[in-house]
């Protein structure tokens, strides 16, 4: 059926690669939907143009899958080391190739901020973005707003930071109880962990729209990138960090 | 087409007046889809059957009506008297007709939160179901999570109610936080108050019956009287009350 | 990157260990969500703390792959000694390591009733988070509504509960039916069985919501654990249990 | 623009005045959304037509307007003696233009039961449309669930009827209750009478269709036309009633 | 744990033997969420009983552990002898033990439509559970209103059966149409086949629900048991089938 | 406040003048939430502009007002010369000011149908959207699927028309038979019309997204207008219409 | 059972081969719910009759499995040949026997464009299905709206397609924008790619039909199929493609 | 009653006066849901603390009568001077008492974007807020993505902000473009402004979340407030604006 049939290069992602350019942004890579041989070629392009690569939700079989591919392409010693370092979080589900840039001292820190270890995943998705383009993160784990006193004995530390990222998952509470403490920037995210009418995260995001604190925003489900590169967007424009 | 219809008698509210006797509790009437018409001959129907009339969702309209349909049924000095004392609040819609039990001293006492004042006819309506069975309450208003230092202020007066029914709309956290913090039976009361993804109250049902919070107990949007109702069950098994 | 990842010590469970003393409660774990590893931890971290160890939603595979780790952590005797008694229900999934508190002679009980048999895995779970609490409690099962004379011949025996626990799947009137013949406390747990409509809980759910019988509270969907908590905050004030 | 106008005439409703012969039923007439003007047209149409003019959800006010148009008509003696009798059920909204058939001695009859008083005008509905079709119909009104007694006390009488539809608001549980008392047909009409998650009657709906009571069928919310309709297809099949 | 722990017992099924009695039906038993185990037991509670044991929804893999756990169970001949005929439909996941009434010579008989082949094991669970009760059906597959032809070739054979229920999934206009063109009962069936919107059967039970056909009765998606109960309640009542 | 607010100027609506040049229409003003005064200057600035002024969603209340705002801007005569013809359609709620351009003799039409009286304002709002663009259309009303006589009675007619637009409310199946028995572009318009679960459109909606008939489109409930303009976009590709 | 069942003939589907002759459509088989035995002898049906055959939703494994059955039934010669050229295109999980006719020179051509390479199983469905009508077609894949560049550089080339069929995940941006842009018809179809709130395509579905641009035409999620077919009854009004 | 009722003074609000200290925002004030008695008191009340009073919400009716409220009050010279400016917008329903800080010069200033003249009303909200708390704004209207060119004539201009807001109804793909295009941060802000399914702002919302350009931030719907303060929280931390 050769007469009808799109070419495979035509199926081939069109990277976009003016996106650090214009955003000050890499281009990340939803990996959920993609074949390992699809990501080893995406990965393979953006190194090639002297991009890092970030992958999302690569689960484990997956990566390993993308490491066979990428040796049976029997690459030259110029690509395999295009290919170091090799970053994997399983937890995150995060694949980033290449180095990272330096984050400079003395920089802004994002806290990011997870009400119960179901959040881990979906906070370590958001900290590596950053990571990946330069920014430092803090993790304060398991401060869930049912056992309050954990939250309010790290008040002061909040104070710290310049952006607040908060996940949580069952009924979101936690980043309205956090924006009515302090007044940094506050992104919600909201975590696909739960059961009966909080399954899938619905509850939480909707918790966190409602929130009665003043100028709380908030991303998609489990979206820790997104929290990451809104947190970027705010660091971008501060001195010290873009200039 | 008098072969099909149904005779007027028939389709009266048939009072169920073993409620007190079964449940511990007035058959309450739902006043929203009555006419004045209907409320004044159940509120007669209960009065003369020695029962304390409680009608909720009178609005203040509907609670003149039905005033004006009991003066033109031209009653008795016996009915009449019947109708003393005539309590209406119209921010809760309620209505009561007739002496409510005393309090006997030192009665445990059923704490209402809420958690801005917009929550307030709801928990207004709490107090006085609870009222009308002889129960004490208290209002601790505009306690919301936004601004946390206002409820653990009142953290120690908490402590000594034996119920607390905690009212909320927007994200519905409060009742989370209350549950979190202190140990006795807790009642989620979601709040229709809000816009967007909070408006009909759907989010704060949500929000509480996610809760991280152990042990919480809801009912449906906006129902003070279910509220109350479910703290007249506890308390009616407590020593003082009930013996 | 040494620099920016978070140490695994910051993604430890931080354990809520003034529950007990603030709410009555032991901090029940959330199985569903974490690795054997990490469920192994906790239940060390629990018991070390002198606490029972109790984990909510372990599959069968989980809690085979939860003893492995253990054991492989090679640990000494007087560890061991605090993984006995070892009490897993495999229908709950529930899983409870140390030993309860022994149940005071005379104690007030809950009865817990289901409408069918697929609702057991709910009434077990409750029935078992407030035995690791030192409560008693009876099982009435296969009482639903569809056979009232089931229901209606377990009526005496239904009034010598303190509290009731009612599981119910499919359209959930159950808990209604119960609440409008007795005046006890009376918890709805929505139970996710069924197809179609009913698939998932909702149904069940906002049917006991929306109850026509009053004072009827509800938990989330499949929540035995929290209808368990909210029975123990009712028992708890009450003469003879926690005196 | 007279070029593109659809001339009013296409307009015009187009009766399907083979439906009695095909389907045994009248054609009724939807009133909700049509003019005062059109409803009198309809009228005249049908009743021209030799048939009985039917017209569900026609408010008091359309009611008055509907006859000033038909009076303003300035009809011949011919077309008054066609709009009698006029009957109109304020409570049901329900318009009847016309004599309906004689019920025959012995006929079988439909129950048709109501949870409380404000399910009223959709039981009413429902009896009005089988009345208009020569069939015999009983109204059972306020036998709700939280006072299980008021049914029971009616279960001999329900054995008597041929068909029994249930009309609820709420959680709707009395189809099912009904349906597992007694073994005739049962249809069961989910009533938009509620707040909270009731409001609409989406809960009463999904109640009766996750129903476990076996064989309720189920019609749409406050749809008591349909239920009619559908206890007609079910009693014309029946000798006595067709023949 | 023995003090707390629910005897074994007490979990079992407890049959509604008073059924057939009362209803005029067998307790179908719901075989999704039991146990190869459970059902083998109710199995043979029932048929030692002397009743019809009707499991619906019993996949292949169960209904071959069924059989394995009967025997296992070393039964003796007597039991044996009350496990023939042994039916199972795969298609329909329906599984039958013991001998169906038989089907009296000139019954009326119930026309089961479906829309298209992925309708058939709905339809065929219909079929199956009136079967189980000694009614006649017949099926008529593959009608579905993108091609009109092929129903209103079959019109004249609809006229000729007492009940029709009519199976669809996608938009389920399939009911509606049948009901404009036929006098009798008509019983939609839902069914869960679609993707996108009518994925899980939500558009086609509301397009029935919602059905500008006169008297057109739903069930729940997918339940072709409750399809056919309704339907022999409708002809339970003829003479010739229950006398 | 004058040193934040917005100036009035820039609170204007920002005409897309160039939409004809771009797509081939007129940029059609939505009313409903456009106050008399804006409405009467995006009309005169339309005018002034030589194009036609299109605007959806005027009430009849509306019309008048704008009427006044225009008088009341004592405009010269160039002006009201603009301004006719002025032609309002009340059932549509549709206003157009200016003149049409003419139909060309022999141009394909458009077939409009509607399942019900009901469904006529969408109908004719489509069919005066594309009067305006100077297409010629024809409405072929009350062809429900409840009675399928009337719409087979039309189906040589139906062959004729270019493209056809269906509305329905209800359960929506309308387009779903036509488009099983032409093979032309079938455009289905939902119609918020209905009660229950059909209140709203979303019934119809989904049934025809939902719909067993190859190459069914759909648009937004009661878009009349954006039926008129896909079906201009097919249109104006054809010979005879765009030269 | 033999009296009551099904004889497996009357099961099989009854192909519609007036398709073509009344639609201009082959009747594509939708296999996700058929086995691969079902589906060989569809083809085989559909291949004797002279049609071509056309099944979507046949998985890699099931593709394999129809082989299998094929080539058991130990066909003679002539059947074979029917079975040839056989093509399968696992990304669409498409299956098409037998030679598409052949594309006229200087047909029409469909544009169809996808946002993300997700989104690629969707259109290449969209493009097969046409092909197999003897349409011709063309990709463009990977022109998101986040970087609108990559639209912008194809304007030109979007301008030459007689129709547009434009697919999107996540929030469906993409065919408003197009709409916005050209004035061809648009078929937007949404893509069930995402997470959170746009998992299952609900999204860009909705946000598709609530588009502010003009005339857009909008298919069931994932519907390939259908956005082909649709485009189809377009071009076939055309001339030089139909004549 | 009054052993039971609540002193009046218990139900006032409970300012929130620590706000500005803790998070640098006046207490805005939600006026839907107040009379116009409470609002007249909570702004004396705001007023005599030495605070800007901000109410929100606030229809055009209402303001009037607070006024009337206030003037009934008979307050002296000192009361009536902290009245004073009185700025209300009825476009945005919003109220401010009081004078608002000075703009510093060369402050970073916030770009408000919104997609059509109906968005108005939010975007302003958004501009008030801000300007309460001395920021600078500029509004950008009617740059709706289905006439791009407007958009992009504007792309200069919109680098220049440091924050952007921007509002969209329908399917609210405004801010998803916007944020593909510029590197800033960007705060989305859905309208409840369509009918079918945009109606309410659902569709709008959805899309802003999922979108497809990373980094972008979403509030709840109509909540131009909410949008203001996440942008104030934003600008607080850079220098020039806190210092």
């Amino acid at each position: 059926m050769s007469d009808a049939a799109t070419p495979p290069a035509d199926r081939l992602a069109r990277l976009d690669l003016q996106r650090r350019q214009r955003l000050g942004m890499v281009e990340a890579v939803w990996g959920e939907h993609k074949s390992p041989q699809q990501i080893a070629e995406v990965i393979t392009g953006l190194r090639r143009a002297g991009e890092l690569a970030l992958v999302t939700r690569v689960s484990t079989d997956k990566e390993a899958a993308v490491r066979t591919c990428l040796a049976a392409a029997n690459q030259d010693i110029t690509v395999e080391a295009l290919l170091h370092p090799w970053t994997y979080e399983p937890c995150a589900r995060l694949l980033m190739v290449g180095p990272p840039p330096p984050i400079p001292a003395g920089s802004a820190r994002v806290g990011v901020l997870c009400a119960g270890s179901s959040d881990l995943p979906v906070a370590l998705e958001a900290q590596l973005c950053l990571r990946a383009h330069g920014m430092a993160t803090e993790l304060i784990a398991d401060v869930g707003v049912a056992g309050l006193h954990r939250l309010l004995a790290q008040l002061e530390r909040l104070q710290e930071f310049a952006v607040l990222i908060v996940c949580a998952g069952m009924e979101g509470a936690l980043p309205t109880v956090v924006a009515g403490l302090v007044p940094q920037p506050v992104i919600g995210v909201p975590v696909a962990v739960g059961y009966g009418v909080s399954a899938g995260g619905r509850t939480a995001l909707e918790g966190m729209l409602a929130s009665c604190a003043p100028g709380l925003c908030v991303v998609n489900i489990d979206n820790g990138y997104g929290a990451g590169m809104a947190a970027l967007r705010l660091l971008n424009g501060r001195p010290g960090q873009k200039a």
